[in-house]
């Protein structure tokens, strides 16, 4: 039912975002709660990987997910030249990795040394070991928006816990912090 | 570093996925966390308003989100139609609105007879009562994918609590349940 008085909404009224929108985007979209991947791709035998919360499942048949990457990024060119990329699930006990592979300073070479990992059967992208769930995938589109790359992908091969195995404890991203769901 | 042993992946490998591929790839892909949110539109005069988890903000220069929307339904038509949108971003204490606004049966008519709202002053749209923060979005691209539609907004007013106003306590959803966040 409709209430009574008037939401005080900040409006962007110019063609150009001022900083003052922007710094107030930041602020509210940051309470967006999100579950964390790795996304991960392989090119001329170096391995990328990235730690991402812009990632959703778009639809089950065939099975297809979207990412978002910033487009200037070293992910961002490695997938999009690639065409197949990886998505590994975390669980709080990835807190760590997940940390190190969001850094903006992580190193081309040695980036993987202290994150235990295997490789996809059908891509060769870096799963991290211990992922709730994982998702190999083949691009089928990339539509840039504006400072990102908004890249779909049909899935090629997938794998996770086996049923019962853990409690699966999912790393979760909100308010700019890591949590932890309820128990 | 790379660990000894080979994952376990279920490969797909036909051009169409087998029933078997997709109800693996619904338990596992179940298993990404997300926020809630409702996007809702208006359309000639009717409110159209649904319950997400398939949302994401994709930039802020210029504030930009996504939501991905099934094709065949009364939202997804709904949206597209009219270009401009909201999503309000949820708390735990929203949950029964989710359950109502996620239900395939809603009703056209009375579908928030019991859900407080205020319009949102850009758009029009319903933006349900305290919500964490909300946003009014003006549509840029639809990029169909699979069985749905991408649809890329730029954001035209924003809004939310007060800082310090309330502990967010956001609405999580996860191995379809709804869930809280650890305190």
């Amino acid at each position: 039912m409709e209430s009574p008085g008037t939401l005080d909404a900040h409006r962007l009224d110019g063609e150009q975002p001022s900083q003052a929108d922007i710094d107030l985007y930041r602020v509210l979209s940051a309470d967006i709660s999100a579950g964390v991947a790795v996304v991960s791709t392989s090119l001329r035998k170096r391995d990328y990987a990235a730690t991402v919360t812009a990632f959703l499942s778009v639809s089950d048949d065939p099975p297809t997910m979207l990412v978002s990457l910033y487009a200037g990024s070293r992910i961002g060119e490695a997938v999009a030249a690639t065409g197949t990329w990886a998505l590994s699930v975390l669980r709080s006990k990835h807190q760590g990795a997940a940390d190190w592979l969001a850094s903006p300073g992580t190193p081309v070479e040695g980036l993987l040394a202290q994150v235990p990992y295997r490789r996809g059967p059908a891509t060769g992208s870096v799963i991290l070991d211990g992922s709730i769930a994982y998702f190999e995938l083949r691009t089928v589109a990339i539509h840039p928006a504006a400072t990102h790359l908004l890249v779909v992908g049909e899935v090629v091969a997938l794998g996770g816990d086996a049923p019962g195995s853990e409690v699966p404890d999912p790393l979760i991203h909100f308010a700019s912090a890591y949590h932890r769901l309820a128990r």
